[in-house]
Formats: structure tokens, sequence, C-alpha cells
């Protein structure tokens, strides 16, 4: 997990492309160490790999004009959207240019005939939700953090909704990407399908920044269901709760949210957050629809839970009460960090098939346990995708590489039991040591599509490809 | 949509070729007449474009055998699957070695549990869905032919189930392929959403055979719904079916199948296939869920149906009813050609967003008529996808030229309007001409990737990518 800081460009030339990016973006381009420092790293990581300038392009044409020029001087690039990136995307492990979305923060169209919307890059998906709230409308992919649009597309983000909505990948359809060297591309179209050529789209989704910068971005929307009805329902073993969500998926059972807590999450969220439920592994539902077939998928999940030792649902069905039981859920992260004030939280995410998940969490389970470690148990688990929060002391270097250890065996056992190291929160560099393992030969394809659309490398290097 | 053949390679190369491909595969490696015309074109198309040699390979290394010694020679491989694509795919411009994927029909693994299974390229969808009809699970990507799943993916295919279920670009977890060189590669994994690097899997899929060859694919299944109910619905009117659509799409009205037929279509498909319905433009339905969610969905329907003129519906439960009717609907190419026997029929594959389907269905209508031509219009409308049937005598030029400038239209049409040239077929060689207008710059950054990928151009030359 340790960053590999890489050669930097001379000063001359950073001193050059300055005076230059400032002739055209004024006091939008800024060496100042604090500006700097924030744009070294995503949410709660140290600062590696600070940039030498930080750029807040407001225009397609301006991003191109800044690539064109850092590409000229091979001077490298990393985009920067609102920072709340968590496998280290974001350090400019070279120095060089970090490039801010946040004024790309226009939401361009909104079609509710179509169901669909453009926006710019910087816009966030809370923003987005806001503005569009009288439409009848939403945008379902929920991280959890307000992240840029942008940097869910770039690090093909899911999250809560996924099980239901799909993930980044089924919901762009299409994007605008500035490539290195400073073409302005129109991937996709409005159409829901399309079998017109290679799907440059999904190539982008997913990629980090390293081939280009996506400024544009053509989203799917949804209509707010009916109804909405959120549960809770406390389970007697892990091996029950999971037990109970792999049935309701093989049933046909369409939920909008799955989430599974372990009962040393459910101790930390219940503090964190003030919640009046168990100490035990639990799950948190979701169910959007008509309200018959809204009753009709409880009834059914309630049959369900209780044949695996699922105790009472507790509903929200209130708005504000709805926020709040998914408020505790998304607080997972800093609920964990109250449980062991000063230790440092690290975070795995694999996602195995659903077939496998049973297995893989309960052996996990048995390995946190060996380990020695604290590490709550959070999961998208109608997906198979479940993260660990490993609490280690940064300066006990021992703990630290039990904990590297406990992530590295975790990402690998879902390797080995045909899932991934990454279900939503990308490469980066924290999981870069998994690519080959995961990918095989196929890790020398990304590198050739790396090449032949960014051949100079200035696009945040170091990050995805492991060098050879 | 006139062919352009491709300079071959010299026939002592093919010689050669055919004498080394013979040691491994014996009488796997053909050059007989009847069998090189067969692979030479796809379903209803003239024969352009003759191999020089077809192979019929049985694994993986074979395939990586065969490309490799056509990669060294430079000779030309076209993949060729069940022989049912529209768009020119199948064609050897250049001669060389057509790969028939036919051999490759195992279906490797199905699991229950995981919702999913891994099949051989050459397996077609019936096959598939007849293997796993005791499980409970089905493959709901239906383009209507017994396509190769391979095939499938190579152009990207969906069909009428596509505004439920997705299309093959949402169908598919992962692929073996094998690249011009000979390198046998895993990409994607069980899992069903990763965000661990370049996403591969949806660079091939739709890629036509243009990067290399399909061998495997992982894909995702379905559990039978409880519940499914198809309906026909006439309309006074083709404004009211296509805002019909429209409104239900927007009301959340979740449907497995709507597809509209114009009057036209209409009166082939009840001559054709013996249908009691009215010579109307009308909607084919389909609702699957649960019993009281579809009779919810049915009700819902049916008041906006008739607020748009729609009349009664005519209810199908039955499966062998249903069976009937969705053959009827996949028979609409067969129907349309026994119109008028002696003409061909050029298909068109228009695909837009849904806010622009009425204007683009009524302009492309109009268009029809002023042009003298007989064209039915059939359409996946919940996608905004649908089909003219041209049909000309194609020993007319006069009228081949009007088809030709009609398909031509509606294609760029559907492009105006924020769409796509191709929702379903693919490019091939039909609608390249298309490619630089729908793409932009983009196509340049396609070639940029098929050059990465296939730096000898091997990979059936001549499609999807416009000669600079």
């Amino acid at each position: 997990m340790t960053a590999r800081e890489l050669p930097r460009s001379r000063p001359d030339v950073i001193t050059a492309l300055e005076a230059r990016l400032a002739q055209r973006l004024g006091a939008r381009v800024t060496a100042s160490q604090a500006v700097l420092e924030q744009h070294s790293h995503g949410e709660g990581l140290p600062a590696v790999g600070v940039p030498d300038l930080v750029v807040f392009p407001e225009t397609n044409d301006e991003v191109a004009f800044i690539l064109a020029l850092c590409n000229d001087l091979r001077v490298p690039v990393t985009p920067f959207g609102a920072g709340s990136s968590l496998e280290g995307q974001l350090a400019a492990l070279a120095g060089g240019v970090s490039l801010d979305t946040s004024r790309f923060d226009e939401i361009l169209e909104v079609s509710q005939e179509s169901l669909d919307c453009r926006v710019q890059a910087g816009v966030t998906r809370e923003a987005l939700n806001a503005h569009i709230r009288d439409t009848g409308l939403f945008f379902p992919v929920d991280p959890g953090a307000n992240a840029s649009i942008g940097g869910m597309v770039s690090t093909r983000a899911s999250g809560t909704n996924a099980v239901r909505y799909g993930t980044m990948r089924e919901n762009v359809l299409g994007l605008t990407v500035v490539t290195p060297d400073g073409r302005v591309v129109r991937t996709g179209s409005r159409a829901r399908k399309s079998s017109a050529g290679l799907d440059l789209t999904h190539l982008y989704v997913g990629s980090e920044g390293t081939l280009g910068v996506i400024t544009e971005i053509q989203l799917k929307l949804y209509g707010v269901p009916e109804t909405i009805v959120a549960a809770v329902c406390p389970f007697t073993s892990l091996e029950g709760a999971v037990a109970a969500v792999v049935t309701a998926l093989q049933s046909n059972l369409k939920m909008a949210r799955i989430e599974l807590l372990d009962e040393v999450q459910m101790r930390a969220a219940i503090n964190y957050s003030k919640l009046d439920y168990q100490e035990t592994p639990t799950l948190f539902l979701e169910f959007h629809g008509c309200p018959n077939g809204v009753s009709e998928d409880v009834e059914m999940m309630q049959a369900i839970t209780a044949d695996h030792g699922g105790g009472a649902f507790q509903f929200a069905t209130r708005p504000e009460d709805r926020s709040r039981l998914w408020k505790a859920r998304h607080n997972s992260y800093q609920a964990v960090m109250a449980l062991s004030p000063g230790k440092n939280n690290m975070g795995t995410d694999a996602c195995v098939p659903i077939s496998e998940l049973p297995a893989c969490l309960l052996e996990t389970k048995a390995d946190i346990l060996a380990s020695g470690l604290t590490a709550p148990i959070v999961g998208h688990v109608g997906d198979g995708n479940f993260h660990l929060g490993i609490l280690f002391d940064p300066n006990d270097a021992e703990e630290t590489e039990r904990a590297e250890a406990l992530a590295f065996r975790t990402a690998r056992r879902a390797i080995a039991k045909g899932g991934t190291c990454s279900g939503e929160h990308g490469i980066g560099l924290h999981k870069i040591v998994h690519m080959e393992t995961e990918h095989g030969e196929g890790l020398a394809l990304m590198k050739d599509v790396k090449k032949a659309l960014d051949p100079n490398g200035i696009m945040n290097p170091g990050k995805l490809y492991p060098s050879d």
C-alpha cells in the first residue's frame, strides 16, 4: 500500500508551464502550498505525491489547451474531482499538474421524456439530485460520499442502489473526453442502446484518469418510485443473514438496497449514530415500486429472513426516517474510526459471485479473528461486494504490516473465488499489486490500450497499471 | 451498401497456410466451394468476399494456433458464428480464413446460485435456453434469429426483451478472447460488478470480430418469472401507439417487451402467420413478474393505451399462445419478403432517445410514403429502436438506389436526433458510411485501439472502421 513516488519534471519546465498556463487561466493556475497539499490525496489518505501546480479549467477548450501543453512538455496530469476517492487515485506521484474539475459544475440538460441528463464532470451526485428533485426523477448511483459524477465515472463507482439500478457502468450513456493530445471527443449517444462500433464510453468508465479527462457525462435517470420502504432486520448469525440474501436473489425478489453490517460494524454504527438496533449481524433493506408490489416483496422477504434466523423488521417509511437510516449506513467509515481514536482505517473492496459470498465472508471473518485486528464488515451483499474497515495504528509497523497482510489476503481470496479485488473503489495505487493476479494476460492488453491512447504516458502515471 | 473487395493473399501463401493448418486440424480445414460460399455472407445477403479457407477449431489452443499463423503470414481472418448477422460482417472481403466457431458448442458451467453460466461461443441462444430449461433460469436476450452467443456478443445484439433485461452489453460478465498474435486472454470475472482496471470485456462486446476471436462467454441468467402475460393492442394511429409507449416508460411501468408493428408490417404478419388481428398500428406487449404486480402493470398499461386510441387487449397467457405470438413477431422478415416475392429486403436499424421517437417515426413514415417504396416498420420501441424492411428489386438499379437513399436518410435522421445508425445489428460494411458522421473524432480513437490490438490488421478487414 505504500506509494511509490516517480521522477518529477525539471523545475524550469514547471516554471515555463506555469507561465504559459497563467497567460490563459490567470489565477486559475496555482502553486499555493495549501491547494497543492489538498490535491495530493483522497479521503482519509496521507499526502503522498504533491502536484507542482493545480489548474481549475472551466471549458473543454481550456482542458484541451492544458493537456496539449502538458503532453508537449511531458508533464504528468492527474484529474481531481471531489477528492473522495479511496485508493490513492489522486496522488500526483510524479508531481506535475492536478486538474481540478470542480468548476465543471453545470447541469447541461435534463430530459423528463427520455429519462436522461447531461452534466459536467464536477457536478456532485447530491447537486444533481437536488437539481432534479421537482421533476419526479432521480439518479440512483449512491456511493455514500458526495462524489463528483466525473469521479464516479472514472472509478466505475456504485454503492447501495446497484443491486437494482446498476453501477456507473450501466448508467452512463455517453461522455465528452479530452484526449492527452488535446482533442475533444464525444463518445456514445443519447440512444439507450447502440451497436455502432467500439464502446469507447465503457473504455473510459473506470479508467481512473489514465486515458484522458472526462468533462461531460450523459446519464440515465429514473422515476422516483411511488412507494419506498426501508427495513432493518437483525440476525442471530452472519451465515443466516448471507443465506437470506442469496435466497432472495435466487427468488427473483427485487430490492433496491441489500446491505449487510456485521456485529462489529453495528456496534460502531449504533454508538456513532445513536441507533436503536441490536449489536448483531443485520441487513438494511429498501424496497421500491408500486404499493402492492412492495407489499408483496416485503412479505416474501420477511418469510425468507425468518427462515434464516432473521428477527422482526423495523420499518422506516417516512423520508426523514429513511434518510436517518441510510445516513447511519453511509457514516460507517466515520463510525468505525470513532471505535478506536488514533487508528487509521484500511479499506478492502472484495466482490465475488453470489454463490461464493457465504464461504468468502465466513473465511474472511475467521481470518480477521485470527489476525487479532478489529475490522468491521459492511457490504453491498446483493452485488457480492463487501468492505472491511481494518483498524491499525500507522505508527506501529508490526500492526500496519498485519493490517496490510489481512487486506491482501481478502483481495486474493475474492480473486480466487472468481471475483475481483475491487468491486467499486477502483485500483488507484493501493490495489495495483493484484492486477497481474486478477487479469493475467489481460493486463498486457490494458497496457496496449493505454499506450495507444496516451502514448507519452502523461495521464495519472503510477496508477492502475503495474510497471513492467 | 455495395461491398468493396480488398486485395487478397497470394495463392502460394494460401496453399502453404492450408498445408500447415491441415497438419494440425486435418479435415477441419477446407477449401470446398460449397463451404466457402456458405461462409461468405450472413442472412439473406449476397455472397461477396468468399474466403479461401474455412477452419473449424475446437479448442482455444487451436484458435490461438490458427491466428498466430495467419498473423505471421498476414492472412486475414473473419470469425463466423451461426451466419445470422445482417450487416455484412461475415463477408471475407480480402479472402483468407473464415473461422467457424460452430464446434465451440459446449455449455461449460451453469450456476443456479449465482445466476450465471459460461458457454462456448458457438452455443446458440436456443440451445442455451433448452439446456437450462429445468433449472428455472433463462437467458433473456432474444434477437429473433437463433444466433450464436459469440455472434451476439460480437454485434452487441439485443432484441425484444432488452427494455427489461438489457442487451448483450448488460448481460456479459466476462469473455475468453484469442488475440491476433495467439494469446488466450480471460477478461472480466464472475463478480456482478468490478472496478478493477480497463473494461476489456466491453471493448470486445460489439467489436464484430475486428480485435480477436471470442471463444467463451460468462453470461448473466435470470429466474423465469412466476407470471408471464403477453398482449396485443391495436391503435387507430401510429402516433397514438408511440405516445402510449413514451407515457408508459415515463410512468416507471415495467414491461419485458414493447414491440411496435405498423399497419404494413401487420398486414404482412397477418398474411404470413395467419393471425386474427387488425391491419392497423399495433403494440405487442409482454409483462413479467409476480401475479399481483403483473395485474397492476396490465391495468395501468390498459389505461395508458386507452388514453391514446388503443383498443382492447388480446391476451396470450398459455405458453403455446405466447410462442405463436412471438414467433409471428420474429418472422416479420420472412413475412415482409412474402409481401412481394422476388424483391429483396434492405434493413435499417435506427435507435433514438425516447423523447425523439414519435417525431422520428412520423418523419420516417412520411419519407417512406414520398419514396414510393414499400417498407414496413417494426420496432423495439421501448428502447427507441425500429427497423424498416425496405423492399426493392435488386435488378432494378433505380429502385435499388431509391431504397439505399431511404435507408441512408433513416440512419442519418436517427444520428441527427442524438441517436445511432445501429441499435443492435452492428456496423459490418453496410453502415460503415455513417461511422464518421456518428462518431466524429471518436472514430480516430477506435482506429487507435484497433491498431494497438490488431497491429497487422488481420481481423475482419474492411468492416466497422471506414478506411482513411
